[in-house]
């Protein structure tokens, strides 16, 4: 199978260098209007050749579209245009509803399958991507019912090679859950650190006593806004609502230690403890 | 050199592992009110003699008080009651000035030297001490002025044990610091837990969908409040001021999504990623 990658970054280039690897695709093409990460992509043998937007999407049997929201929202569309009857488009994004009720009604929308690996890092970049990656997590396929079967059989092998497994869900309901459990960590992960930033102005202090916790929780606020500020505008409301409910349990701990009421701080904890038994099932 | 553990939990369990291994001590008693977890660090080899409290502290070169900071400052005036002046006494207390400040006219003061390795794990009790730990870590020692030079050399040896670099800082500055860096973390952590918890009541999904990043933001939550109670109380005051800070900061965010000022939100972004080369220097 030929595979066209259009955004050979962390996540367009670890799915193309992990395929390549199980030879689910012989060939990759790949399309970037970063000129610098197509060059890198070719030298780490991540594609086989360099292509444009054209061109790489007629040649490819699967189209993986692996760049940030808004924009993918905005080409696919094109995209569709361009395909046969027996060719697959997919996305990667971290937000399904704006991608999904953009081509609801175009012609080919059965061609499409609307994806969502539940991996990444906070790095960037065609250097950064690896085949250590996707193993053992979610593959989250959205509104399938509304693709052909073939195009989604075509999607399922592929998340079998990424050794993922696959569950399916609305656009809708993916966009609420991965605002709980995926976007408002980043939130947080940005205001700690702006926080830390912030108050601790003796910056070698902060790399000195940094901690592995510090550094665990700060992890995510390295993520770059190129793909970060689209996923909160497409997913907005939600992250918003989630954001509100994070505000009022911060300020339960905020009354408790003004209160001093510790007995009610031991509580929160309490119920934060729960965690393990739901992430360590 | 003979050494006395109280708490024989996941700091002094690991701390002890380490220092046998390294050949540092060749003797360790283990004193714990808790006879379940004294019978699984004999088990473990983590100590080889369980002892109680004055017989302990009689009997060892090196008494290393590894117990949540509260009972830590409580006992600490007992402890150096009891011993010579040849002895050594240290905690591994995560706040500082609580501790320093209750045995500040002890006639043995000289005789305690007050620790923080800047290292845990979010598990607890004997079965999660390791030898691999510490390594690299930051080992502060506060006020080092008021220990004896020889008390402070042992200290100083015991760190290079842990292959960890000393830093020397006053109690009430690393109160300070471990408040932005390490304490803050906690609570982010725990209230994201309880949102989560609060907002996404199908638990499965939790499980199902749970990312790399989420479970990173989250690992913190796991912790257990027997120890984080305390050291809140102690350090009050700091984490109260940081939280503020961090709520302050989680507005920004709000106000840039409901105002959709995604050029504000970028800044926030563009500014948190800071810490990418504060933290990887």
């Amino acid at each position: 199978m030929k595979t066209g990658i259009i955004g050979t970054g962390l996540i367009g280039g670890s799915i193309a260098l992990k395929l390549k690897e199980k030879n689910f695709t012989n060939f990759v093409y790949g399309i970037d209007q970063n000129e610098e990460n197509l060059n890198k992509a070719l030298e780490l043998n991540i594609i086989d050749e360099k292509s444009d937007f054209e061109d790489g999407i007629r040649k490819a049997d699967l189209i993986i579209v692996a760049i940030p929201v808004d924009s993918a929202k905005k080409i696919l569309p094109d995209i569709l245009d361009l395909i046969n009857e027996n060719q697959v488009v997919m996305d990667v994004g971290s937000t399904k509803s704006g991608i999904v009720n953009a081509i609801k009604n175009h012609p080919k929308r059965k061609r499409f399958v609307a994806f969502h690996p539940m991996w990444g890092t906070e790095n960037s970049g065609p250097q950064a991507a690896t085949t250590e990656s996707f193993t053992g997590k979610a593959a989250v396929i959205c509104n399938s019912e509304e693709s052909d079967k073939n195009a989604l059989a075509t999607v399922e092998q592929l998340i079998q090679h990424l050794e993922m497994h696959p569950i399916y869900m609305q656009a809708d309901a993916h966009d609420v859950h991965t605002a709980y459990i995926s976007h408002i960590s980043h939130i947080t992960s940005y205001a700690l650190a702006n926080t830390v930033l912030e108050k601790e102005r003796e910056e070698d202090r902060i790399f000195q006593l940094a901690s592995s916790g510090f550094s665990s929780t700060v992890r995510l606020a390295k993520s770059h806004p190129e793909m970060w500020v689209p996923i909160f505008r497409q997913n907005k409301e939600n992250v918003l609502d989630v954001l509100n409910e994070h505000i009022s349990q911060l300020r339960k701990f905020k009354s408790a230690l003004e209160k001093e009421n510790f007995d009610y701080l031991e509580e929160l904890i309490v119920n934060a403890n729960k965690i393990r038994g739901i992430l360590d099932k």
